[in-house]
């Protein structure tokens, strides 16, 4: 992509409602625009990212078992007076009312709606488990939203539901997301660390936050410094092997970690001084098993091996990819600007030319541009005629991993320099080297 | 993916509730389910439509030189009273009033806020030429909702916004945009013509709209035989080359076409008889060229060439990709089911079990299975235990573009079936055979 045909309004100065790193980087580098209290616009650098995001994330769920679909953001209100949340949800629910007077909301979540589409189609236990995903804007009302996209009103999520004969199989459900989003976060390029959590309005037995940590973190977290080195499954896990997932998540659940609300200070005193991490995280994840709750009041029930309707288990599993963004910010940034894991950044190298018209760096730079688009490089090229210094701030505030900048004088000794982004680390290499370097 | 972990709601009977063959073969397939009057839910087979179709349609918007975003569903009314439409939109809009009663609405067009969104950032005739599309979810709160998501109250749109210094700039956006929605249509695998139109509320002064034809199509429309033998331009096209584009744009609207709104009978009678192509059609597309008429009240200026703020020239460009899958299963299907055309079925083949639990059949299935998986084929894999009718009735119903059936007897004598879906043809062929076949 040309810089000079895209669309990338960077900010100079930092804005002033922005109370936190992601939310100012996320503004300044022209990835997001807000639009209203809580409700932003994804520019073309952000799109590009939450489309990264959502990507791995998709991939990890087909690779768990789940089954995409895609639910409307509109709901009725009678649905939700069956399980007995319309009344309960309170003023974060945004209520709607049609031409014809019906009333109609903008979906929170979607435990109601999918527990619907179970039941109006699947009637034997044979046809379990099940478990049904979709990425779909959603609608919290909360009373102060700030922090850009961290906790906005209108965001994206990544919601699942699964349904189960029984307890034993829903664990098992509970452990093939668990599992799943060990490897989604550990793609996305963060460290994060499962905690045991309340399960709030959700409700239910058994429920896990995912904490990125980052020093910029909203909430005080604890936990064992063993977390710190273990090692994420690898893509050859077997999600058909509930003793494998079991075996798991058991190791990542057994090292002590809990969140402020959940912390216990007794057990946390009877750990040594050096196991002791304490440190600050955002929630990115959440998994809740919560049985029958919404299976029994809505009847959705399927005939077991025995000839009776039995109400299935279900639990549920949220990401939210736009806030997941902002807490990746929080966790990878510089004085500079943002630095992307390689595995999200919106490009994956940014070209500089320093003097746009000079002959030797055109053709430089185009023959660069042209090659690693054609290796399927995801290049940003900056074509524009702005003064070096604005150029390089540009490109470290956006964050792409590498750089790569073509000068008049390195163009016409056949050179260019390269640069990682993470470790400012910097080289000259021959021209015809570049691509080789970049792919590397 | 395996049918047993798929989620494929079958319907035997035909839903009462659908009018035309798209809704009726739709809500069979198991590819929408209705949430509340207008609003649907997109089960996983629709799912995958709409992933190609959007894939598709965002190939050909890039190639144009479109940049994507992605803005919220959610707006603030305060942005419509710039513009003026907020009182004059009428009871199609959904409007909100949130915790703190402030007025929102749900988005039905996006003219408003990608208006804001450029007056905010650009500020030079110099950035100029710019088009900025996103695929989003829109409602229009219809009085009657009904054919299910070929009118529906909440429906995905890609919409596209162009900002140009004067007119003729302007002419050449819309140039690009229209030779993008003849490559996006034509690689759907439909007919497409295009035909002046009314501009309606969106105000304009050239607009087209994009036909396809269909004989259950919801309108009359009138064309010269020559539109269809006319070729799409290639992925080659040059959309740098302005000239180039008006040729193709002047071919395309040279010889006579008009939706019955537009139609002129004068025009029409002077036409050979062995011309007239008088058919039925649906609207998939539609484009505006509407000048100052958004950025003069909402000041969207830049400074031109000359030094002085000039209100830009704007273009919308729509289409409606739910909409669009329910008028390409009006142009393509038969008594049986769907007919999909290839580059947006949702799986490229269907593969047959006729009797799992057989030996040979299931080795003979894993292998192909597994092959084609591996060469990058989408593959639907019946392997229920089910009758032979209804497998058959399920892999019309659903439409994919070619089958492959094992039965026990193929299977012990190294043989399998593979079938046309479009032509019902038929063949024999040794198993060793399938991907090369399949895959040709």
């Amino acid at each position: 992509m040309r810089l000079s045909r895209y669309f990338l309004p960077i900010l100079k100065e930092n804005p002033k409602e922005a109370e936190i790193v992601s939310h100012r980087l996320m503004l300044r580098a022209g990835m997001i625009r807000q639009q209203a209290a809580g409700i932003y616009s994804f520019l073309p650098m952000g799109k590009r990212v939450l489309d990264k995001v959502c990507a791995i994330i998709r991939e990890e769920q087909n690779r768990s078992g789940a089954v995409e679909l895609l639910m409307p953001t509109i709901q009725s209100a009678d649905l939700w007076r069956e399980s007995g949340r319309y009344e309960a949800y309170g003023k974060e629910m945004l209520r709607i009312e049609d031409r014809h007077e019906r009333e109609l909301l903008f979906g929170p979540t979607n435990e109601e709606m999918v527990t619907d589409i179970f039941r109006s189609s699947i009637r034997s236990y044979k046809d379990l488990p099940l478990n049904l995903y979709h990425i779909q804007w959603k609608f919290r009302d909360e009373v102060r939203p700030r922090f850009g996209v961290m906790r906005s009103r209108e965001f994206l999520m990544k919601d699942a539901y699964s349904f189960d004969l029984d307890f034993e199989s829903a664990q098992t459900a509970y452990h093939r997301m668990f599992v799943a989003y060990l490897r989604t976060f550990n793609r996305c390029g963060v460290k994060v660390i499962p905690m045991r959590a309340d399960t709030g309005p959700i409700g239910g037995d058994l429920s896990h936050e995912f904490i990125i940590l980052a020093s910029t973190g909203e909430s005080e977290v604890f936990c064992h410094r063993d977390f710190l080195a273990m090692s994420v499954p690898g893509a050859d896990v077997n999600f058909a092997d509930a003793a494998e997932l079991a075996a798991i998540v058991k190791d990542w659940t057994t090292p002590y970690a809990a969140t402020d609300e959940m912390h216990d200070t007794a057990l946390w005193d009877g750990l040594p001084d050096a196991d002791k991490v304490a440190a600050r995280g955002i929630e990115v994840g959440h998994i809740f098993y919560f049985g029958t709750k919404y299976s029994e009041p809505m009847n959705a029930v399927v005939t077991g091996p025995e000839g009776k309707d039995i109400p299935v288990h279900m639990g549920s599993y949220g990401i939210g990819p736009s806030r997941l963004i902002a807490a990746i910010i929080e966790a990878s940034h510089d004085e500079a600007g943002i630095i992307w894991p390689r595995s999200v950044a919106p490009f994956d190298v940014g070209l500089i030319n320093m003097k746009p018209g000079d002959a030797d760096c055109d053709a430089a730079c185009e023959t660069i541009y042209a090659e690693l688009e054609k290796a399927g490089v995801d290049v940003l090229y900056d074509d524009q005629d702005t003064r070096a210094g604005a150029k390089f701030a540009t490109m470290d505030l956006i964050g792409l991993p590498m750089q790569v900048i073509v000068g008049p004088r390195g163009a016409k000794a056949g050179e260019a320099e390269v640069k990682v982004r993470a470790t400012g680390e910097r080289e000259t290499i021959p021209l015809a080297s570049v691509v080789a370097r970049v792919t590397a």
